[in-house]
């Protein structure tokens, strides 16, 4: 695996989702993997899941890590070429990235969207060309358009916790928020589950008030509905999380309905069990009693957002050495 | 050890400083235990000795440590409950600890008073939840009340450098200062010497102007005095370090007569020992002619922290492998 | 190998150089002299290439690495001695200086010029109190005056990539910027290159306006040109560099004739290899052409960063097995 972006780089989805599943029980198995190779985290925007449970991934692997949080350095990165750099910006993509690269054996990069400009954010500019010119394995730790590992972790922490013979059916609720967020974790939670779907694992419904549509690309075969209650009716798994909107870009659209998931919402589910990439808002996003009661998975999510990272980490590694 | 949050969580004073001063002669002789486990270090307040001299110990003992400074990722933490997170608290402390439990094996905090409401930090809501709901063992590396880290360091100092046959003299003096600091270092200081004087290991007494009275549940046994020269005559370790007010919260007081100490008020001690936890503002909080002199013990206190937070973190991971 | 703050720390040039390339080809053949060596690198300016190359270069010899960035922790360090701190420093480089060579073995420390007093920053005060008090071998990862590991590296390269029978013709030619900087990398160059030259090792040449003469202490030997053309014929190397005025100090002086070279003014060189230390404004310092055309040797000296500083930290790592 060379690069970690999108759901596109995963040839065999089954095969990886075992694969975490197995690092799961035996985490120190393939330590000597990373031996005498370096992992660099850079970080334009915080992190704490990400950055800890990557780094914890790697440490598994007998990896070295080091964090650059480049953010907080004023480290402002430019990304246009053919202009003259007398503004703001302090270094070129094309020599950060072909630097990093040269220090470390693989690289991790998150980059937020600026919210502002749609088709500049959705190009993934900085990221393709930090993929371009840094010459080693890329792994996504968040993008302006995607969180891959966050992505892979949900489809592991599904198939972890689903006992039924038919397919789980799986909702992802968009949820009211103080704060216009990213389209990012629900653009790649839909397109890996319209993924798992196409290849015969679940059934994938999104549910979002009018206005909040995700891009196409992301959402093909996905059912479709205005209605919370349409949506969580026989749900197993009910995904929680706002965006803002991709139509009218980067904003907070009025809402009149109730969208905040409760208990009292969730008896027509199938017992649902209900995840949330965190951090979440409490009593915002996501009723207390929801995250505090039997059926939340959050943190047994979070919690395997190692497995997903060592799952990447593991073949990124094998195909170094196998290149060596 | 499941926990090291004050002198309560500690059962044997007088083992665990003998613990600490034999793997200051033997740094690496147990450095198996740590091997395949993570220290994860929260940072929500910035540390030197602390952050150094903690991830040294576990460095010692065959660790990999993961440092968050979470003040300068911005992620302020909720800790209410019951309240809808509509203002600027990101992630509720349940959630937060929970996850950095499932991705290290101990957990450090950090985390001052805000020196506000007395009843709020006295109430050390924020530690006691990170404790209750990370499900790991943690060491705090300083809360809103206490210092345990430097306290241990602080008695395991006074045993290393003291060969007289009686109990020494420990005297807490109060110094000034520009900025109102927290009561936790001197609190625990106290805490932990009335303790050593309870089990017959030193003499223990406090000078403070009148108003900078420490909280009593700190100070039970001590003797108190507001006369610097009464306190100083016959000790054998001066510990310098200025606090605000506890019962005029978190005020700087007036005061009259002089408090910072200089060679000439040592005059009438045993030829003391000078501690400070550090930094110290030199001449302000104690004159520079003492620091740089032959009875300052600051530096090799300091230096001291490591083997205090080894012998701390050595327990817990013997506790871990005990229950695996 | 003690102190790595300029080129007056290194006896034999040729054989560091040599040995920085002897690692280059066997990078972790010396992985046992680090083991339980801590190395402490304390950033009170930003850093990237520094940074990770450092950090890089300690873990292939197999040391433990603790990073302090204290200009993010409000860290703000006295310098001076026989004043009262009752003002915004927190604490003396004295105390921070032992208390940090306490925990680690060797320490690093970056520390910028404040371009405001050319006596302060030219007398290298706070470096000088950090080497003397700390008590460990240190490496200066840029002060006020210097960045030594940047010029070794420098020698490096050329070194590696000079295939002549005859000294290659090397010029520093300044190039203009948005912002002033220090005069530390041009400075430092200067000396490295002055003392190759009087070795016999290279013919050096340097550039620049009128105005921003460097000082003559790092400047023995060089041949000095106001005309560009003038240095660049028959160049063999061409370090492009900005740096602000050391005789009006720290000011940006205005510039009339062209200072940013491009392939056009590359013609009368020998086919020169085009260096810059990094980060670069393209289209301002140097042209976008040159540095993504054949003749730009950027990536290839940066990458190099790790050999240089692996070979300062085995010469220290030696001196301190040999003391033990």
């Amino acid at each position: 695996m060379k690069q970690f972006f999108s759901v596109a780089d995963v040839e065999d989805l089954p095969s990886i989702v075992a694969e975490a599943l197995e690092l799961k029980s035996n985490p120190f198995g393939y330590e000597h993997l990373g031996r005498r190779k370096t992992l660099g985290l850079v970080f334009l925007n915080p992190s704490l899941r990400t950055r800890l449970s990557t780094q914890k991934a790697a440490i598994n692997l007998g990896m070295d890590v080091m964090v650059m949080n480049m953010d907080k350095d004023g480290w402002a990165l430019e990304t246009k070429d053919g202009v003259a750099m007398a503004g703001s910006t302090v270094e070129h993509i094309r020599e950060a990235a072909a630097v990093m690269g040269r220090y470390c054996d693989i690289l991790g990069m998150r980059s937020f969207p600026k919210l502002q400009d749609r088709e500049e954010d959705y190009s993934e500019d900085l990221f393709k060309k930090f993929m371009r010119y840094c010459g080693v394995p890329v792994v996504s730790l968040e993008s302006a358009t995607r969180h891959p590992l966050q992505s892979l972790t949900d489809l592991v922490t599904i198939r972890e916790h689903w006992q039924g013979v038919s397919k789980p059916k799986v909702v992802l609720a968009w949820a009211p928020h103080v704060k216009a967020l990213p389209q990012a974790v629900p653009n790649s939670f839909s397109e890996w589950m319209c993924r798992a779907q196409a290849e015969g694992l679940v059934d994938f419904t999104i549910a979002h008030p009018q206005g909040y549509e995700l891009a196409e690309e992301f959402t093909n075969g996905a059912a479709i509905t205005h209605s919370l209650d349409e949506a969580l009716t026989g749900a197993d798994f009910v995904y929680v999380k706002n965006w803002s909107s991709y139509s009218d870009y980067g904003k907070i659209l009025p809402v009149t309905a109730p969208w905040m998931i409760d208990n009292s919402v969730l008896g027509t589910t199938n017992g649902a069990k209900v995840m949330h990439c965190l951090p979440v808002r409490r009593d915002v996003e996501l009723a207390s009693e929801v995250l505090d009661g039997p059926q939340a998975l959050v943190i047994e999510e979070a919690a395997n957002r190692v497995w997903a990272a060592q799952a990447v980490l593991k073949r990124m590694l094998e195909q170094l050495t196998h290149n060596v």
